[in-house]
């Protein structure tokens, strides 16, 4: 990839998160279709989809639609000491509206902040039990006096719906690729938008490619309700097509690379993401699914079983920043995010590469006498070809090019072309 | 279990070692017969069966029965220096009577002891081949002047018959978990009593639950000769019920916790005792079939192939004082044989609870609804409830609960309540 | 072995070394037949074929038969500085004839040394590329002065054939073991000599047995070209017949043992010389199929796929002699071949034993009345006949021989004599 389209892939994809930021996101309502709305723009194949409030979706039901136009508390002078304005994590998710004088000590029962992070706003939801509540740094919070304070919400729930975006790019073959995102938290950096903005990039990406083996299928969805309804709408369809799926959140911040496997453990996208994440950041951190907790949880479910793994630089719930307002834009890069967009990209070239190839001849072929091979014999020059030797020795039909990767401890995309100058000598077919 | 029944049953089990420790036993004979009439008294239910000397038991052949009145040795003063009467271990095993002067250089030919442990008396027994002889402390060994000794053993061997006792107790199912150990080695705690008295507590517990899903039966046999005469009575109907079965020898001392496994090394008993050992003892002693010894030499045989496992403590063979007059009852303590039967006990309820759950919804069950989750979701809420997710995540309908432990790295007994719950919800079937 | 019968077949071997070692042996040609006269005088069975020029073998073809009759560099002198006659690795192999003077500066562009290395001359060929050449010490390339050089190969490249040997030795079966070693390297002693040296001394030993279950066969052949030929006109019936096959090359140096499994890596080759190797020499060097480079390229090619393992002493491309004229008679001794042979013998007789032993009674058999078992019972009495004790129990019907003995940890020599008194007593069965 040149430099120059190197430098505007970055930049493109950093002025998306820098417009997804600062709208405030719910389960449900208008921060969801502006968001949808600007992906739009860059996917001009994305469909949207409502769904409504009450629907049954396995053992949830499609809650009602949360509006908020504003909220504050104003001290007894009249001071707006919070304001949903500034920072739209002040507000506890799907709070009902209130608008009342209440003392310190009533109004503390309503408040939220974290201790041990006296600096950062939290971020706290309550969907499914009707609630208000703000949310606010530690410090602020200790310099209150004591004394009546008016706090408003102007919010509503009321019956709408639920909105999700999804995108299909056919392929060669029915046989699905899936990828899911979230996009239901307010402004928050790594743990939201760095998926949806990675995501859509990718998505111009392989609708761009020539031709594609597989077809490719992708949700920009609320977490967890987004995804059950998705897959209650889906699943007959998702597990009949659906050959890898992956699962993309907080690949925005530099400091690590992660894997989370699906349920099952040994699925096509788990041994490909796998393989792309060794040999690209061989210091990644694996987890197990016992680690889980995002829409995997779903897709992976007892009964459902997609073949489903998360991609992730710090994983959700295990970087300081989680669920804060200190994870903003200071915590992601336009570096990290083009590296998680390289490597996604790879795992596709991965699969759409991954063929069983079978060598044509019996007993090694004459390298030799195609140029492919030394004409002198002398100690080391064996060494040369010997990746090209190693690969042919393994293509008996029965291997794929992950596993005659792995066994070979190199990454495939340094098999691959071989693979493909063999089939130039005609020395390999693919099976 | 409250403080005042768990002393007593530790009372219970002391008095019943007590009770056991000064007989003397052995293959045959009366001592067997004494032990089984006390362990009667405390299991109504315990069968006794006489099996006649001569009867063959596959490759072997019940001995003679031996009965034994009396043995000493006097020195030439006709000073009593070896009296059978002080400790039944004195005098080897199935020995001959005799009663003559000999030379002391004639005597030696006759006499065992241990170089290595001198204050200790081996235990020594020759059951097919006629011999006699005295066990005595390598010290007073060294001690015997030169001089006539006078020998005497008022023993017989003469046709009779082998004592074993069983017991049932009957479940919701013909599918049976079974016990086996011993009652033929003389005074000694740890490798003899240690056993017999958990082993009758546990079928106390057992048959006092309200229901049983298995049934339960159990052996109490002399050692070799009355395994392979117990099994080869009853070769068939163990081979179709039997699902699980442990052979319970040295459970007395508090050193160490033992485990070692069938011949097989993956049946139930392998599975559930190794669970409850390491989650009960994390420092356990895990064996090998290399380190075999007792009874499930024969339950494990090749072309028997029972699903037998040994649970120990400081296992046969492992321990300084094994099979000497140093495996005394200084040497086990009530809190070590509740340990025992507390441990067995963990074993049999694993068994019990280890139904394959099938979680009843696709997709995540919503919790919150039911009061399972938190109705608040901020940083930290998943931890609280990271358990039982965890478990609904496996309830697939092809993971056993063990096996779900096992992937959790918790132990059975904290998941068995979780899915009671759960049941209770509805959400999960048991298959 | 007798200390005599040890030192005299020491002897032969050594003699066998020392007449092989100096004759120019190329892929074809009078150095091959002239090694195969001398190995068939002590294989008076052993067939020789030619095999056409021209002739294909799957993807290769059978090159021209080369010639050698002298070869020299002058100096401007017409001092000879480079002779044929003194080492018949001073020309590259399948030189084209050549006489005419040169410059030193284009005299440079035939000449082949080694930097690294320099006092070795260099083991170079160009078997499917027309070109000539000198090898040489990277010490007298330096001290080469400027000026005209003569350079004289008097050789030929002409329709003849391809000569290999093979013998067959008939045993109870058809099922065949098989050996192939390479006759196609010039004065090299421990990656040639050795392989046939030790492959002949086996195969007396083999034809002097006086039974044997399996059929033996060997190739003696010329690498690369010569298993590729022998391959592709025997494959059905190598598939067919083969259990167990041996590559066997650098067998004659006493630095190390070495093992290169098969493309499968699980068949009975590797199986039964692993253990061999494990018990003889556990600190032995462990190969993968990666490492690969002499026949098991063919044998074991995809399609191919015959079970062949190699053998080694210090492996091809791994010790720093390898292909240059250090690899002579001084790197080579008469011990390790000896060695070499004994862990072959070895092999062949685990593969001879490894029978799957069946107990015939159940439960475990009364050793004591067939004395095999102490008849006095006594702390430790069990560890005399715990490893015939262990065997029993595995002899199972499921298991052969060479698994009970990795089970157990023990070598197959020790664990064979045991199966073959208990079969005297009638407790084993082989299947």
């Amino acid at each position: 990839m040149s430099g120059q389209k190197d430098e505007s892939m970055k930049l493109e994809m950093w002025n998306l998160a820098v417009d997804l930021f600062p709208i405030c996101r719910s389960l449900t309502g208008p921060g969801v279709r502006e968001t949808l709305a600007i992906l739009s723009r860059h996917l001009p194949e994305l469909r949207l989809h409502e769904v409504s409030s009450g629907t049954k979706a396995f053992d949830w039901v499609v809650p009602k639609e949360w509006r908020i136009n504003s909220a504050y508390i104003l001290d007894s002078n009249g001071k707006k000491i919070i304001d949903f304005d500034k920072n739209n994590l002040h507000v506890v998710g799907y709070s009902e509206p209130v608008s009342e004088w209440l003392s310190l000590e009533d109004l503390q029962d309503h408040l939220y902040s974290i201790p041990e992070q006296p600096d950062a706003i939290p971020y706290v939801t309550s969907y499914y039990k009707a609630r208000w509540g703000f949310c606010l740094s530690h410090n602020l919070r200790q310099s209150l006096k004591e004394g009546k304070y008016f706090v408003h919400i102007d919010s509503s729930l009321s019956e709408g719906s639920l909105t999700y975006g999804e995108i299909f790019i056919p392929g060669s073959t029915e046989e699905e690729i899936f990828f899911s995102t979230y996009i239901c938290h307010p402004s928050m950096a790594n743990n939201e938008i760095s998926g949806p903005v990675v995501l859509t990039n990718l998505l111009k990406w392989i609708s761009s490619r020539e031709t594609n083996r597989y077809s490719y299928r992708a949700v920009f969805i609320p977490e967890t309700i987004g995804s059950l309804v998705y897959i209650s709408r889906k699943l007959e369809h998702l597990r009949s097509t659906m050959i890898a799926g992956f699962n993309i959140t907080c690949v925005g911040d530099s400091r690590n690379y992660s894997f989370l496997p699906s349920r099952n453990g040994n699925t096509l996208s788990d041994k490909a993401l796998l393989h792309t994440i060794s040999f690209t950041a061989p210091s990644f951190k694996k987890y197990t699914w016992r680690d889980r907790g995002s829409d995997e949880r779903q897709y992976c479910a007892p009964g459902i079983d997609l073949p489903v793994a998360t991609f992730s630089r710090s994983k959700f719930g295990e970087y300081p920043e989680y669920h804060t307002s200190l994870d903003n834009l200071d915590l992601i890069t336009p570096e990290a995010l083009q590296e998680s967009y390289l490597l996604l990209q790879r795992t596709i070239e991965a699969i759409e590469d991954n063929y069983t190839p079978l060598v044509t001849v019996l007993g090694e072929p004459q390298l030799g006498k195609r140029g492919l091979y030394p004409d002198l014999s002398i100690k080391g020059s064996w060494d040369s070809t010997q990746l090209m030797m190693d690969i042919i020795s393994y293509c008996d039909g029965n291997l794929d090019l992950l596993t005659i990767a792995n066994l070979l401890e190199v990454p495939i995309w340094k098999v691959a072309p071989i693979i493909r100058k063999l089939r130039e000598h005609g020395l390999i077919n693919l099976l």
